[in-house]
């Protein structure tokens, strides 16, 4: 799945519920921080070598993953709102990354 | 471009960089945070009127697009460490959604 | 109750229970951000207004000073963690805004 | 310093610049998470270790200091516009927490 298809599904899933009146940038942008506190809440007292053993569990990984997913949802709803080509901006970002970071040797 | 390929780039940029010893899970979810935080500074004292005019602005709604990327990029990677498939996670959370909210006249 | 009073409460608590040891610098830190996280779920589909109407009632109002509470809790239990005075810190950085943001005629 | 002057303080401060307008419940929850998001990129890419040692130096202190207390004077202002009295907020979930997780041997 590429974002288009994404935020064509998600689009599609809130207009079907009538949700674009809740859906303003700032709700959206507390949504997507809502759901990554739900994501920090599963690593809040666990090592780093807990949190990888945690996810060997099967349930456990997916509540994990939903997380994830949750806060992608969000943003993509947001970049909706905000016409922002989710596949453009991670483009240009990354390559704004290789500029800022430039490898050793390049 | 989809998760996958996203993931490619992104594990290929860090590897280039020899950064792996620094992203373990809590520090990537810290990472998506923070960036996170950069988001909603964007939106602080603003209403949404004020934020949908802001980002007619093109250097400002590209401001807005890099910090969504970079939640998005830290997610990308963060799943990675943790063998999450980030299509897989997306595509379940979705008919999870459908599940939980269904539509009137389902 | 003064920030000193607290500390010694909070601390008190954790050491009645012996969770030092989860008490580092990163779990307190991932903790107050979970916490606000859960303050910004109140808020998530909430208009100004609607907040305004939310916490007159006495439950939900309870519910919204349980999470800033909790909040502080973690906050406090950071500081002690590095030795920051948490009286001295908020009195140094009134005076910062002060300084940063005079008063007209000032 | 207490709740209630910290109130006094942080509203006087507002007042005298006319910032009353933009302080509404939603905006000042961002802002506090704002501010977390720049105190957890001071504990972003380091070990727990490594922060224990980074605030040995005074003025990275005092930069850790200044977001959390960033953070308690907006959660201040926030509790002030809902008119939660933190004191009584904070003993409240103090006496909360200590039901739900008694002592062995109470």
């Amino acid at each position: 799945m590429d974002f288009r298809e994404l935020e064509r599904k998600v689009v599609a899933f809130r207009d079907a519920r009538d949700w674009k009146r809740y859906h303003t940038p700032k709700n959206l942008a507390i949504s997507a921080a809502v759901e990554l506190g739900e994501l920090l809440e599963h690593f809040q007292w666990e090592t780093d070598e807990d949190i990888m053993n945690y996810v060997k569990d099967q349930e456990a990984k997916e509540a994990v993953a939903d997380e994830i997913a949750d806060v992608i949802i969000y943003l993509t709803l947001l970049a909706h709102e905000l016409e922002i080509d989710l596949d453009e901006a991670v483009e240009r970002k990354l390559r704004k990354n290789e500029e800022k970071y430039p490898v050793r040797g390049d």
